[in-house]
């Protein structure tokens, strides 16, 4: 398999790398994935995280399992075994997918690789037209070159809204619980240069009160066939926010997002997560918590899709 | 003056002690309040909070001042000081202004304390009427005996219903930046043995979508002449999410929260708090934050008010 690299992903001389995204903004860690098991945990506790990047990742893993030896039975356990790391997001299903039914397994994973570059690049390119000069543009979670191999998706939007020369300025919802918005999102936008303002989830509503916000654009995990979109926990609020107060609300993300044997929002399964992350380093030790790592916003609050192919 | 406790504060033997509820839960530490300059530390730095309870403990710190031989000139400027402590709860400043129109301090303090315990005891008979058996409470900050010197605003209205043998649970907002329902709600509905989980304040929405949530109570910290109330920051995006999705919403605060003076929300001034309170322990170092200690939810949003006279 050729080399290839991303802000979160490395594949170099055969061996394969992830940054570890639960350490960043403050340490910048690579880890080497040895075995499918490990490419799993790290799924699973999030050091590899963004729906189409875990997809990509899975593939990188499944052709280099393959590479070192690993016979076709143990790369078919391996695949149901990566395939089922996490529940919600459909990226990672569809990459294992493809990879099961290749004969070359490097061409593939490459193949994935490069089409996931090229897809944010197109989404990026029918999104940006979206954003005036000057507008004030609410983000959630992290969906930039850390959620995918490419620029993003709807970060991807906004990066190329900047690049243009739009004068724009970001706002950033921290996302609580693992806040992957004060961590990567900030460090993302940081390194670009673009402007923004770091908020808590609970202050998109006062901001779009106070005519802050003219645009929002959050990425998904699994869009249903009725157009229903699952995304990170909070992204549900903010299309109410912005549906209550007339912002626009776009949801970004490649076809490889869209689940066609998904009729609806409600047949999208939604993983919970560990209570811990909730309780926090402030809270009780002992309580019960609520922890859904996704929610599920219906197609009548997205004012359109920004798919790869232009806008749904 | 005569010996006073409530959960949060202490008058013992001459000597005023708070609750550092900074440090809790995971640490009850008492800290004697022994000048006017402290109680404005510990009100600035939220050891001591909730909008009736910093009036109460403005009025003690007077007293006491006074009993400890301070010229009427010296008890001015410290009336003076204390009451630029927090600038948006208005009970702050009521409080303060009683004192200095008392010829009595310290029966002008006792009267503060016990009409305090007084009014959360009405607020909480009228507002457990609106409770069902059965019903799923959303609430938000902590509007408990951390927030008053009595059962509280909101959280005594649960409180009530739960003592009149209601089978209720609570939805608690962790409340970002500083998690006072993480830290302090949770802390008294697990004292008071009321079933409750904590949620991250991004996940309200989902549970309103899934029918989870029956009904809403908040507390104020200024209740504007046209009914605009100014809360923690979250609460205006709970109020659009309860309208979205017909969750009755109520705020509950006692008459000393009305400001008369002040026509409407647009009049409420909004404390704008350290950054460091959103960037936290994982966030980036050095971004740009916005950092609003309040937000204020319109008239029309609010289903109604509970006051320690009645509904209005």
């Amino acid at each position: 398999m050729k080399d290839m690299s991303s802000l979160g992903l490395r594949f170099e001389r055969g061996k394969l790398f992830v940054l570890d995204q639960q350490l960043l903004p403050h340490k910048e860690v690579w880890i080497e994935c040895k075995s499918p098991q490990e490419m799993v945990d790290l799924i699973r506790r999030l050091a590899v995280r963004g729906a189409p990047l875990i997809g990509v990742a899975a593939a990188l893993e499944l052709a280099r399992y393959h590479e070192r030896g690993a016979s076709p039975a143990a790369v078919r356990e391996a695949a149901g075994m990566l395939r089922a790391a996490r529940p919600t997001a459909v990226n990672l299903m569809a990459a294992v997918d493809r990879m099961l039914g290749a004969d070359d397994l490097a061409r593939m994973a490459e193949k994935i690789f490069d089409e996931d570059v090229e897809l944010c690049e197109n989404m990026a390119r029918h999104g940006e037209l979206l954003i005036k000069d000057g507008d004030r543009i609410l983000t959630h979670c992290n969906t930039g070159g850390l959620a995918t191999v490419g620029i993003g998706t709807a970060l991807g939007v906004i990066r190329k809204a900047f690049e243009n020369g739009k004068r724009i300025h970001v706002y950033v919802d921290e996302t609580r619980p693992l806040l992957q918005g004060a961590r990567l999102t900030a460090w993302e936008l940081g390194k670009l240069g673009i402007p923004f303002t770091l908020i808590s989830d609970n202050m998109a509503g006062m901001l779009m009160a106070q005519k802050k916000i003219d645009i929002a654009f959050v990425g998904s995990d699994r869009i249903a066939a009725n157009g229903d979109a699952a995304n990170k926990i909070g992204t549900y609020s903010v299309a109410v926010l912005a549906h209550y107060h007339r912002v626009p609300f776009y949801v970004v993300a490649p076809y490889t997002t869209v689940d066609k044997n998904c009729p609806t929002g409600a047949d999208i399964p939604i993983e919970e997560r560990n209570a811990d992350e909730v309780r926090g380093a402030s809270g009780p030790r002992d309580c019960a918590v609520y922890n859904p790592a996704f929610d599920v916003t219906p197609r009548k609050l997205i004012t359109a899709l920004v798919l790869d192919t232009g806008l749904a």
